[in-house]
This record gives structure tokens, C-alpha cells and sequence, in this order.
């Protein structure tokens, strides 16, 4: 008990703690105990079948710890028939990837003796989350001790639990040895080297391990655009009219960048066993809510909601609010313009000191704006997407990214078309540009990793403090590290990382033309992300669950729907051009003709090399044809044993030729 | 033996006969007994264990009739097998579609007894043709008499035989009654109604069905153009300015259209049971050819042709190939024009009559040329694309699509695009449009169907003569049926027909907005286009095998192709329309400027909104996610109860909170 574990399930042994669970401090005791009989009881009970144990902390300054804080295990074989059961993919003798089952164990590629070290740690978390996950009420009508807290046959107990704020948080712990490996192979070692995808996705999962994966595929794909940026930067820096060959180099690579990374994406998914995998039926999401009915698909009770009246408030709310504020940032944008040229001739009046700082403010306060702007926007459109009430997480993730997309594109883009296309000022969107991406990545850098480590840091100190202080000189890793990891922040997933290179790609394949050196500002920067992102996620947030993911979603649109903005915004800008505009020294129409005539030639070539470009390298399509045929081949054999026992033998029909 | 039907199998009884084979003349006796043997065989040895019966037809005028005309049918229980094997879709008891298999026959909705009826027609023979082409070589080296035709293991039979001209070909039976009833239903009903498309897919196959399905919504969706084009034909004639409204009506029309269609052919194709079907393993075709190596996939030995090498042909020959006749076509297209002029110079020089008939000589020599290099053309892409050597029968077909699209494409519409925006003489062009549609659609129909009736029926007479002549009063229906069959043309698929349409969606959505009363020609035309196919169908050509299909396939893609191409003629007629022009007074790029602005923001709402509507309707969404969902949960159980035998009862891990 001085240890401050409690084992209250007295003939238990010792387990690996795998994921915590914290209900909160008044939670009933009937209803702890009514939970933890449900985890722990036997899966033809309906229990998840899981190990739980209770972790006491020690009292600090007086203040009473939270003793509702739960630390869940599970045995080998438990895991393995879970990864049975979430459809788990891993590598077969021959060497492809295959759908776990237990009966077929041995003849999986890594497994031996019985089974220890086959399922990477995440992988038991993701399996333990999904067991609890669907962890469903039986015939309680409510969570015990809460007669309020509804429940149905079917329920997932903890969403629940979850959605009415008894169960708090669970996350999964950290490793600290593989944390140690991994963070050295990542980002402490001073040689640069490729990222160790695999590690990472073995420890973060198969979404994180993507997000990292792109991000390096990025980077790399920038070289060559940085490295001819370099020259321009060099010896033509007034010489603007010469970005006609840097544009078609721009459509080119975007194209072809996208298409490339989708093959890339498909060979790491393949390799990491998420490609050729089902997806399970999804839950409704926590905050799902409506009246009692039957689901068509699954027959189960759960709450309906018509998606009528869904689309009833995405397009009369919601997409009427989004213009709005689409609107608002145009209006404000205009005010900074008008601002702007008002503090500009009154220092043109009276150049003096006074009127010099005057140019500043303008844009500083326009800069305060838009992040002020920006963050409204996200909770109003965070409360929207919930309020729109979708039934399941991965539609409010995209209506959530959407709507974020949207705004952030016209937020912070919009000022430049503004200059680029009805200023026409060259080297004012030059200027502009390259103040906007070099704030904007220091102010990232800073807000992203640092400020969260310093806060976090000068928590871990006093818990540090405190634990010590009450314990003595004793170690105590892993209640130590719990307590730790449970005040540490959640890690919200990848939204926002990929937004940010989403905004850089916009910057490099909209308007490096004018500014090349914006491509080398973007590599140093995703250089400098790399090692604060693998920071971040090794030190500061909690350890999050484990997506399995095949491709980075919905981004991949919305980077190929930027690719052909940024073909429009090209062939705009090299109409602009005074050197293609004195080909036509006679009209602009016909300049503009041709210009369009082009840009439609560009957009037609990019669907088709779309189109052309296999998604899947053909090594990885054998495979999956390979697996498919053999599955159909073996359903065959399967009827014709079957067939043959029913296949009684009878005479042939006696029909038609007596026509003759 | 009198009624030409030998029985070689001594002890088989008569069977319904559903397929026809023709081997060549001189084809050797012992080919022919080896080749019935093993179709006769069980399908334990590798046979298809099916029936088979040699035809014998009288001499006639002398001439000796083919000996080796077989005709193929099975037992009952053979078809239901069959039906598991190729993987058919029927419905259940609760109304949904799926796989059917033997072992659960009895749940199926339309069950009953011992299944007669169950099957349709097209069903029994697509089952019989593909237990003929699955037919496999064992260790057979070569075909027996024939040492030069090699087989290898796994080789099918029939694709060799065919490849090698010992098989002249196979077809499908008619079924006199359910033909007579069916063409009842479909075209010889006086009222206009509906098409009987469940009873034509039941008889031809899910794939014709589809495409009376598309003719059918094609002509009903053209009918509120019509109707608007009918006042602006009446009252506006000369007053061509009117038409932007009609463009933009166009183009949220041809939006709509395609994307409505989806749905419709989702929900024919589910109640038609080939939405959720799984593709099975696609044969290599007929005359793939190449050296003997192993199938990645299938493990089995077949013809390998390295996909690089077919990449050199497409790329270094094919496509230069197609662009030199595209810019042939347009070289023609040029002449065509100069002599136009030529001749009205020569008629303005000296008007008699002599000069105004040779107004029309250019004319009709360009129309004669048009058609000659389309037939030159139609050949030449068939011998490249099977030169292309693909190994699906699919890819070749799609390849093929794509190299005659493009070239009938330009072919037929290059003109009018001269005359719209080069001439800019929207009278001419009019008048182009309305020659080439009604023109077009007259030599179509004659062409298509007429024609061949009429020689078919010459060819008919004969036959019925002899055959008179030979058995004097006696009726012989069925030999008389296949003797009639045999000599009747092949129908080639529905290419030509999707071809047709494809044209005539064309000129609606390109240039209808000139010429309004487009869509009204294009509904007549469609009209009698259904009674000519369907008489076609069922009276001219020899019964299709039915190919199982979910939608139109690589059409879909040609007509959302055509309605983009359609937005952007669409917009620039608007911007050549005098009444627009007069908006912009001043400047042309003002003006075109605007206009390509329009056709951007046109071009961005189709693709979203091609985005927002869902392809498939939700009810049938539903469905297929049930019969997903409830596969899941049936594996999720049987695992449960297998993982549960082997689930020994061990100690938990004693691992990691030893730690503490």
C-alpha cells in the first residue's frame, strides 16, 4: 500500500499497465465497482475480459489526489484474440500482409514461442481502447448510482461514461525505455538521416507515422524547387519578369508531387498493414445524440437523427456562417488596405519619426486581427460541427476541416491575391509574402512545442518536488510517471500540423514565382518542424492512442485542391508579366486568350497525368490482387467440398428437347 | 437421326439446350472427342460436368452442312452450383441481394421446390459460358490432332481453341416464347410507356440492360430542354443574343443529369444484384500473347508481357499515332472549308446553275470523307490496341474507347467548333448542327437496324426454303432455330450504341443553346432509337451472352468529360453573343476577363457539387452496409467461438509492474 498501488482484485497478478483510466474524484462507488466488473468479466459474459487495477496516490500539500485514477492491462492471449478481432494486418510467412487470426498464429512472420513481442505496444493500446471502447450495456437501463445517465442494450459504456463527464480522460501510458530509443534514432542524433518511420508508427500509430512520413516527403520534394529558387534569388532579384520558366516548373512539380506522395503513402500503408484493412463499423461519436431508434444497418438501438435535418443546418447555419465570416475577413481586409494607404500619405505629408512608426501599425494590428480572427473561428466552427450533430467521427472531422480549410485559405491568402491581383504590385507581394512566412514559422515554432514545453516543464518540477518530497529519496517510476503523463496536455491530433503545411504548400505553389526563395524558407522550416513536432510528441503532450490510417484523408484533396488553385494563380501571374505582355503589344485580349488557353491546356494535362498515374505502385496491387484471389479461390474449394457432400445424384432435367 | 439430332452419349436423357458451339469444318475427330470428354467430365477431374449433344442438319443444294455444331446445356443442380462459382446476387428473404450459395438456396426469395425457374435464361447460359471458359488444361501439352496448338496447365481450353480458329464460334439460344413475350412488352405495344428493363436485363443480361436504362433517362432528362427549346424556336428565331439564359440552363442540366444517373444505376444495378459484387479473377484474353511465365498473382502458369513494354507501344505508338489522325482530321477539316469558300466565290462570280449546285459538292465530299476515315480509323485502333497486347479483356476495351472517342470527337465536332469561335457565324453554324443531327440520325438508324433486317431476312427466306424443301411440311423448330441463329450477325456490343448517344449528348450540351430545337430532334430521334434497338436486339442479331455489370463503366467518365468541355463552349458562346458584348462597351479583355471568371466559378460548382451528391442513394447505402456489417459480425462470432477452443487458460503475464 506504501507503494500507493492498490490491488484490489486480490487474485490477480501483476500486469503491464497499458492504458489509464481517471472518472472522476465523486464518482459513485457503485458505480466503480459496477465498471470494473465489466471490464473485468469474461467475454462470453459481455465483459471486455481486461485487467484493472486501482493506483492510490499519496496526498500532496494537503490536497486530496484523485483515487478514481485506473490503470488497465490485459494478458498476451486477450490481446492477440483482440488483434483478431480489430483486424489487425501483419506480415505473413511469404511476405505479404494479411489479416491476423489466432488459429493461424504460428505462421504469421514475427510470431514465436508465445507470442511475446509480436504486437508493438501502441498496437496493444489501440486493442485495448477498441475492447473497451466496445464495451456495450446488456440490460442496465443506467450507469449504477446515476439513474439519470440512460443507458441502452448496446450502448458503448464507455462513450457514455465519457460523454456525461464521469470518465475524464483515458490515455495510454508511455514506454520509457522504447521513448528513450526512439527520441535518440529521431531527432538527438546531430547527422541528419531519414526519419525512422517505422518506429515511429510502431510507437504513435499508423496516422502519426503518415503525417511524419509526408512531412519528410514534403521537405524533400522542395530541394529541387529551393535549389533553383537560389539563383533567382541570387542574381535576379529585380528581374521579376523571368518567373514564366519557375511557374511551369511549379505547375509541374505540384502535379506530379501529389500524384507521387499517393503512391508513397500507399507502400508505407501496405508495409504497415492498414491498405488491404477493413474498416469496422464505426460507433456514433460521443456527442451523438437524438431520440431512441433502431439502426437500418446494424438493427441495434441507438439514437437517430435524420440527416435531413442535418443538412437543414449545414446549409441554412452553417454555410450561411461560414460566408459570413468569409465576408467579415474580406471587410477587414479591406480596412487594413484603406489603413494602410491613409498612414502612407500622411508620412508622405509629414515624413517625420512620428509618422514612420505610424507605417507599422497597420499591419501589426491587421496581423493581431487575423489571429484573433482565426481563433474565434475555430471554436464557432468546432461548436457548429458538433451542433450539426454528426453521427460519426470521421463526418465531423471533415466538416470540421472543411470549415477550418475555408476560412484559413481566404484569411491568409486573400491579402496576397488582393496585392498580386487587383494592386498588381510585384514587390510589395514580395515583401508581404516573405514577412508573412517567416513570422508566421517563427510564431508556430514557439507557440507549437516550446511555450507548451516550458509550461509543461514547470509542471513536471513541482510534481517532481512534490513527489520527492513525500516519498523520500525512493524511486517510484511509474506512479511518478503517471501522475506525470496524467497532467500532461492531449495531443489533439494532426489538424493542426497538417494545416500548417498545408498554408506553406499554399505559399510555395501559389506565389514562390515572385518570391523563390519562399521554397527555401519552407524547407528550413519543415527542417526545424521535424525536430519540434518529434519533440513535441515525445515530451510534451500525453501518448495518444494509435489511429490506423491508410492515407492522410481528407489533405490529400485539399493539397490537390490548392495544386489547382495554384495553376490559376500561376497562369494569372504570368499574364501579369511585363515580359509575356510585351509579346501582345496590341490587346490584352488577345494576351488573355492565350493565357486562359493555356491555363485550360495545364488543367486538362494535370487531370490526366492524374488520371494516368497508377495510385498504387504495381508491386503492392500484385499483392493485394494475390490476397483477394486466394481468398476467392479458397471460398471455392470451400462450396465445392461442400457442394459435392449435398450434390445428390439425380437424373437430368427432362425439359426442352422433348420439344422436338 | 431423321430429326438431325444425334445423341452421341448413349445414356443421357434430352436437356433444355442454352448454348451453341461451331468448331471449324475440318475440325479433327479426335480434338472433337477429347474436347466433349472433358466438357462431360466430372468436375472432380477437372471437367465442367456439363451437357453436350453433337447437331446434325441435312445436306442442303448439294452442299454438305457443318458436321461440328454441338449444343451445350447442364442439370439443374449443376446451374445452382454454377451460380455460387461466378459469385450471383439474388434476393434474400429479408430483401436484400446477396451471394448466392447452394448450401442456403432455400432462403433465397424466389426459391422454390427444387429451383426450376430460380435462374433466368441469361443466367443459365452466362453460368454455362463460364464454366466453358474456366474449362482448364490439365497436362496436356497440346490439343490432341493438333501439335502446333500448345496448351500448358491452367490454359483455358476454350480461349485456345478460339485464339486458334478451331472454335468459329459460341453464342446463347434464343428462347422463342420468352422473346416473343418480351418484344410484346417492349416495342409492340402501341402506347407509349416505360421500357420493361427487368425483363430486358433478364434476358440479355445486366449489362444491355443498362444501357436501355441510360437511353431511357437520357431521353426523359432531354424532354424540359426540349420543351423550353420549343418556344425559343418559335418566337426567337433570328434572335440568337437570347440564348445565354438557355447556356447556363445547360450546364446546371448536363451537371445534374450525369450525377442523378449514378444513383438511378446504382439502384438498377443493386435490385439487378451486381452492385456488391465481387469481380472475379480476370481471365487473360484471347489473344494475349507472350512467353510462358508465372503469374504474380495466381501463382499459375500463363503468357507474361512486360507492362513496360506495352507503355513503349501506347506512348511511342499509339498516341503519336492518334495525335497524326487528329491532326489529319483537321488538315481534312481545312480543305473542306477552302473549297467551301471556293465554291462561293465561284457561285458569286458567275450565279447559274451549274456553280450554285456545285455549293453543294464540298459538302457532300467532306461527308463522305468523314465517313471513310472513321471506318479506316475504327480498324486501324483495333489493330493497335490489340498490338497494345493487353492482357484484360477491360483494359482493352477501354483503350479502345478511348482511341475512337477521342478521334469521333474531333471528327464530328471539329467543324463546329470552327464555325462557333473561329468564323464566329453562329447562322452557319446552326445551320451545321441541324444538317449533321438530322442527317446523322437518319443514316444511323438505317444503318444500324434496317439494313441489317433486310439482309438478314433475305438470308432468312433462303434458309427457310431449304429447310422446307428438305423435311417437306414437318416442323422443326428447334434446328430450324439454331441453323437460323447460327448464320445471324454478332452482336458486337453495346459500343456503337453508347458511341451514338455519347454524339448526340454532344450537340446538346455544346452548341444547343444556338440551336434550341436540338434537344427536341435528339428526343424524337431517341424515341425511335429505343424501338430500332430493341427490334435489333431481338430480331437482327444472335442472342448476347449477358455481362454482368454495376454501371456504365468508362462511359460515365466520356460524358462528365463531355458536360466539362460543355461549360467551357457554353461560356464562350456566351461571351460571342452580341447582347453580352454590349455590356462591355469599351474593352474585350474586360469582357473575357468576366466571362472566364463565370466559367471558373461554373467549373468549381460542378465539381462540388459533383462532391455533395452522393453516388449512391442512401436507402441502398444502407443496405450494402448491413450485409457488411452483419459479414463482420458472422466472422467476429465464428473467431469468438474458434479462438474460444483454443483458448488455454494460462497465468497472466508476470511482466512490468514487477517494475515498481
Amino acid at each position: 500500500m506504501q507503494l500507493g498501488l492498490s490491488v484490489s482484485d486480490s487474485d490477480a497478478s501483476p500486469f503491464t499497465p497499458l492504458v489509464v483510466l481517471e472518472l472522476a474524484h465523486d464518482t459513485k462507488a457503485e458505480a466503480i465497482a459496477w465498471l470494473l466488473n465489466r471490464i473485468r468479466d469474461k467475454q462470453r459474459n459481455g465483459g471486455a475480459e481486461l485487467l484493472v487495477d486501482q493506483l492510490l496516490f499519496p496526498a500532496q500539500d494537503g490536497q486530496k489526489p484523485n483515487p478514481n485514477v485506473f490503470v488497465v492491462g490485459s494478458t498476451l492471449q486477450r490481446l492477440l484474440i483482440g488483434a483478431e478481432d480489430v483486424g489487425l494486418f501483419k506480415e505473413f510467412q511469404d511476405g505479404t500482409m494479411r489479416g491476423f487470426t489466432y488459429a493461424n498464429r504460428e505462421s504469421f512472420k514475427d510470431f514465436e514461442g508465445d507470442g511475446e513481442g509480436f504486437l508493438s505496444d501502441a498496437e496493444c493500446q489501440y486493442i485495448v481502447k477498441h475492447e473497451l471502447d466496445t464495451l456495450r450495456a446488456k440490460n442496465e437501463e443506467y450507469i449504477p448510482g446515476y439513474p439519470k445517465y440512460k443507458l441502452y442494450p448496446g450502448k458503448s459504456i464507455v462513450r457514455r461514461l465519457q460523454s456525461k463527464g464521469v470518465l475524464v480522460q483515458y490515455f495510454p501510458l508511455h514506454n520509457k525505455e522504447d521513448l528513450k530509443r526512439l527520441s535518440f534514432s529521431w531527432y538527438k542524433k546531430i547527422k541528419l538521416s531519414f526519419q525512422p518511420l517505422d518506429d515511429i508508427r510502431s510507437y504513435f500509430g499508423e496516422g502519426l507515422g503518415l503525417y511524419f512520413g509526408f512531412l519528410e516527403y514534403f521537405t524533400f520534394a522542395l530541394i529541387p524547387m529551393a535549389l533553383i529558387g537560389i539563383p533567382y534569388y541570387l542574381f535576379d532579384w529585380e528581374d521579376y519578369d523571368k518567373y514564366v520558366l519557375f511557374a511551369v516548373f511549379n505547375l509541374v512539380w505540384s502535379t506530379v508531387f501529389l500524384e507521387v506522395w499517393k503512391r508513397c503513402s500507399a507502400t508505407l500503408a501496405y508495409s504497415w498493414g492498414t491498405l488491404g484493412r477493413k474498416k469496422a463499423f464505426e460507433e456514433p461519436r460521443a456527442g451523438f445524440h437524438g431520440p431512441l431508434g433502431l439502426n437500418p444497418v446494424t438493427g441495434r438501438e441507438e439514437p437517430i437523427y435524420p440527416s435531413s435535418k442535418r443538412h437543414l443546418r449545414i446549409y441554412l447555419v452553417s454555410v450561411p456562417f461560414v460566408l459570413l465570416c468569409l465576408y467579415l475577413s474580406f471587410y477587414v481586409m479591406m480596412v487594413y488596405f484603406d489603413m494602410e494607404f491613409w498612414a502612407i500619405s500622411i508620412y508622405h505629408e509629414n515624413p517625420n519619426f512620428a509618422t514612420s512608426v505610424l507605417l507599422f501599425v497597420p499591419s501589426i494590428i491587421y496581423a493581431v486581427v487575423i489571429e484573433i480572427m482565426n481563433l474565434l473561428y475555430r471554436y464557432a466552427a468546432e461548436f457548429l460541427t458538433d451542433w450539426e450533430n454528426h453521427r460519426l467521427e470521421s463526418s465531423f472531422q471533415n466538416h470540421l476541416v472543411l470549415k477550418v480549410l475555408v476560412f484559413n485559405f481566404v484569411n491568409c491568402f486573400a491579402s496576397l491575391f488582393y496585392i498580386a491581383f487587383v494592386m498588381q504590385d510585384m514587390v510589395l507581394l514580395r515583401q508581404s509574402l516573405a514577412t508573412l512566412l517567416i513570422t508566421s514559422q517563427i510564431l508556430n515554432q514557439v507557440m507549437e512545442a516550446f511555450l507548451p514545453y516550458w509550461l509543461q516543464r514547470r509542471r513536471n518540477k513541482r510534481v517532481y518536488k512534490r513527489m520527492r518530497r513525500l516519498m523520500g529519496d525512493k524511486e517510484l517510476p511509474l506512479l511518478e510517471q503517471i501522475q506525470l503523463e496524467t497532467e500532461m496536455n492531449t495531443y489533439l491530433g494532426t489538424f493542426d500540423d497538417y494545416l500548417e503545411q498545408f498554408l506553406l504548400f499554399g505559399y510555395v505553389s501559389l506565389f514562390s514565382c515572385v518570391y523563390p526563395l519562399a521554397a527555401v524558407l519552407v524547407v528550413l522550416n519543415n527542417i526545424t518542424e521535424v525536430y519540434s513536432d518529434a519533440f513535441k510528441m515525445c515530451h510534451v503532450f500525453k501518448r495518444p492512442f494509435s489511429e490506423p490510417a491508410a492515407n492522410i484523408g481528407v489533405w490529400q484533396l485539399a493539397f490537390e485542391t490548392m495544386s489547382i488553385i495554384a495553376v490559376v494563380t500561376n497562369c494569372a501571374l504570368i499574364a501579369l508579366s511585363p515580359q509575356v505582355k510585351a509579346y501582345f503589344p496590341e490587346s490584352d485580349a488577345q494576351l488573355i486568350l492565350t493565357v486562359v488557353a493555356i491555363e485550360h491546356v495545364l488543367l486538362a494535362f494535370k487531370f490526366i497525368l492524374a488520371f494516368v498515374i497508377p495510385d498504387v505502385p504495381k508491386h503492392i496491387q500484385v499483392k493485394l490482387s494475390k490476397l483477394d484471389f486466394e481468398s476467392l479461390e479458397a471460398l471455392k474449394k470451400r462450396r465445392r467440398a461442400l457442394g459435392r457432400k449435398s450434390w445428390k445424384l439425380r437424373r437430368p432435367e427432362i425439359r426442352g428437347l422433348s420439344e422436338l
